[in-house]
């Protein structure tokens, strides 16, 4: 399988066909594009087995927002993109549940690690419901839908399975959904705080910025998982990667078709560059100097979206 | 029942003494005082369900550690203070459970909220082992104790009882003893941020600073719960009334002993001043200035004590 | 002189009203009022001594902006009120200078008190102008004005009067006015977080809470000094005060006219109270719950009613 | 001149060395190594025009600290450092002012954007006493030094240039001495967060993490600039550069003495690869994970080191 470095099932759909030379469709893939307010939507579709070996991803729908200029959003640009993310979340939900059916949000990551924080961000954004439906039923209209929501911290932090914690939770007080948001890696330094990818799949926690931890899916949980995920950093290994690659084929271009260097480009440098480069001990990510911002730009979208979409 | 507007046991023993003409121990109730490191130590202890009446708290131990000049501690104070706090949390534990039986410190509060954020910022201070103990045994001594720890959040932003949050972990993952970090109210100014109760029959939370919730204590999980509370705030209305109670003395001994002033001293004005001065939507707390550092301070006292005793 | 705890002309207008018995204006005193979008706008101008000395005040303009409900704010209504706030701002400023003169917006307080971080919170959010004029001058419409903003911080942190800082940053860069954010001391529990004060005549900084410092004003740099005030706290003495005072009123009004009580009620006890009540070495205030939220909210208002403003 | 792309003297003093091949000291430059408390220090001293040329800097003392393991540090360890610094600092001083003249303790950078707040984030831990050499000269020895602090912002968020700031400040309160705290970029990423640079020469602020700004030094303010910096970012570009060098040497070991590789080796790629790689507009750092807590630790050891040299 292939070392995609991103959680982004487009990122990894669009890496596939190319170090495959695949112009059209990959089998057991769909994609489809949409352009709206400015931002683009690709929804990929993993329909089957081959799909899922391709991209290494379980069956279901992944849906990328790519959002332009996210640097320079103002309060008039964020209620837009909320408005097409709960667009899109709401139909992903309606797949699955009805709309009074009992929801819990969980903020994935660390409060304390600027860009890990998204998720701890978000929680507290949200108009829970579930509290006053339960102590004061007439203050709210019959049908609205129970929301609660939760940020559980982190193992480095808890010294428990971010799964296990929510495994207690959704046994004692039985939503019929979770929403997850988490944050992310991704290929691309253009993506980082401007893409968010809604996965009807669940997640797995903290594969953007540490170690990968038990799967919170339908599988483990016995409720579908609903994974709204944001990249927030690069990894550095990765970009020094690309650049070796990039700096190869330059070499090609303007020397030879070099038969070394073509050996060359086929093998991973990955974990060569990273034992050559990165110090042990540390967990270097790349990131634009400006993320308290932009994370605190994302957390309000996010928020917004959910609270319009439930 | 008195209402004692104040969650340590140590001033509803004075209040109830005092208004009771009570000059030894109150029947059902056993006090013990120490002195140690500038540090005042009460153990009040309640026997029996005559003390229960007294005090309005379950039978059990409660300690209560007074600490001078909160205010100008450095680094040295803070290691001397955790260390008695340390000592006295081991005592209480070791009553319980065995030393290498597992505990959940669970860090009630809301981070957003300075006088509400005691437990939130201890819990990333805690050494948790559980996690270690897991995956890789051989890294820790063989009798480590398995420490994990939650900042489980308030209802009013989760929408759960944090008391069904913590059964659902405690059923899933099974940790012989609760400790329970919280912000409490004091009857007493000079006691917030300078006071820790540590109490073996668990707590309800919010008593402090919100309505109250459901109790979490061995009787709702089945484990027994240790209280670790701090006063952070004083009622405003608890202070206005104390005001008008030496209003009146001062108005008695000056003037004449007048028959009126003692009818009016002996009702509670607390409801009348309550609704007279204090504009309704609003939860007025009393607080010092400095209350951002001093809770910093705090915090990493409880945590230092937490992490020596465990 | 009256010790009015207030740093609200308007309350010390009412204040001043009812223990003298004034109905209608005080002489060298005039007060318009204005209701705008559910804002209540009192206009206070004093205009010779007599209405200096009753206020306590400098001659100059004194505009109250309350509004009703700040907690339940959303970003509708926030956008309403800048909008108020940024007319009334621009009026004021208008007497003063022209439209292409040099402003510096000065953010008074301590970042790491909640109460007190109003001005340090609003700084980052003011739109500066005056090093792109400098730098990039075709990136701007010709009659940009030139705006820049500091927070100096505060004498206990800086060790330096927030007036020297000013007054070496006034001469040095030579701005053509100064809009100074301060949190104030109110007397009104209800006008926490809820009233804006604009007032021409420059600010002791500080007044809220804590010691009073070296006077910025016109006096002292040279320039006029537009001072953007909003109530975080009420003195925990001021409120105790005042409940002794409905408390004799109530006396009063049950029992009989007596003399005793009358002579009681004319003399000030805060001083006796403050000894009686507040442990020395303690700043207390007496704040909402809320107030990390409601600062948030307010910065944003005052933020965005500077940006519109100039 | 070289684009060396770090502030570290010692840096450059190596860059220099290895692309010149100099095995013994460059002219016009002394080195100097000692080892304590498991600190690398090394005083890195200009003393000619000569010297000046080869690193990029002007003639004075640049002391390194380089501190092993600075992720694990604890309190004690932090003490121990604070120590060694505030011993090389105190002799820094000692060269140019006597032990009573005032100073004035500078934190530069922006205390909104993680890698760059470490100067904003020293202030407030400084034992400034010049305030109350003023107002209440019997409270302290006779001879304490007169010690303020101040956090002037970044040019972005007041639109001043933070020398203006600084020359109005130090024109009209008159300290004898600057000491400048600012965050640096680094060429190692073993040296974020972990090495501390002591220079005499003053400071170009920003220089690490944006746009270099107006000199801070004695040639603009008159008096003696000691800048105390701590890189915590390497540039993003400056990485992959120094990657493809690596990967260059590689490919020369490994294949061939090749006269097209040796010729790209010695052209600067840097240029080339930061338009290939990095998107406009976007100011890419590369940064550890856990930058929040190497901070935190930072901040505190510069504070207790400058506290305890003055």
């Amino acid at each position: 399988m292939y070392n995609f470095r991103t959680d982004l099932a487009l990122e990894r759909n669009d890496i596939y066909k190319k170090q495959n030379n695949i112009t059209n469709q990959i089998e057991g893939i769909e994609v489809q594009n949409e352009s709206k307010e400015n931002i683009e939507i690709a929804r990929v579709k993993i329909i089957n087995e081959q799909g899922e070996k391709a991209l290494g991803k379980p069956i279901g729908n992944y849906i990328t927002l790519d959002i332009k200029n996210m640097k320079f959003v103002d309060d008039e640009k964020i209620k837009q993109i909320s408005t097409v993310l709960s667009d899109e979340l709401r139909r992903v939900i309606a797949e699955h549940i009805t709309d009074t059916e009992d929801i819990l949000v969980v903020g994935l990551g660390n409060i304390y690690v600027t860009p890990d924080a998204l998720g701890p961000k978000v929680v507290p954004e949200i108009e829970v419901t579930r509290h006053i439906l339960e102590y004061m039923p007439k203050a709210m209209p019959e049908d609205t839908r129970p929301v609660s929501a939760i940020s559980p911290g982190v193992l480095g932090i808890t010294g428990i399975e971010t799964m296990e914690i929510l495994k207690g939770i959704v046994d004692n007080i039985k939503p019929k959904m979770l929403i997850v948001i988490d944050a992310l890696a991704s290929r691309s330094i253009e993506r980082i705080s401007s893409s968010i990818q809604i996965a009807d799949t669940g997640i797995v926690p903290g594969a953007g910025v540490e170690n990968t931890r038990k799967e919170i899916s339908k599988k483990t949980l016995g409720i579908p998982v609903i994974a709204l995920g944001i990249p927030t950093v690069v990894d550095l290994a990765s970009i020094t990667n690309d650049c070796i690659d990039l700096f190869i084929e330059d070499l090609q271009q303007k020397a030879m078709s070099n038969e070394y260097l073509n050996k060359l480009k086929e093998q991973d440098n990955y974990t060569q560059i990273k034992e050559a480069l990165i110090p042990k001990d540390y967990n270097m990510i790349v990131t634009p100097k400006e993320i308290d911002e932009l994370i605190e730009n994302m957390s309000q979208i996010v928020a917004k979206g959910i609270n319009m979409a439930l």
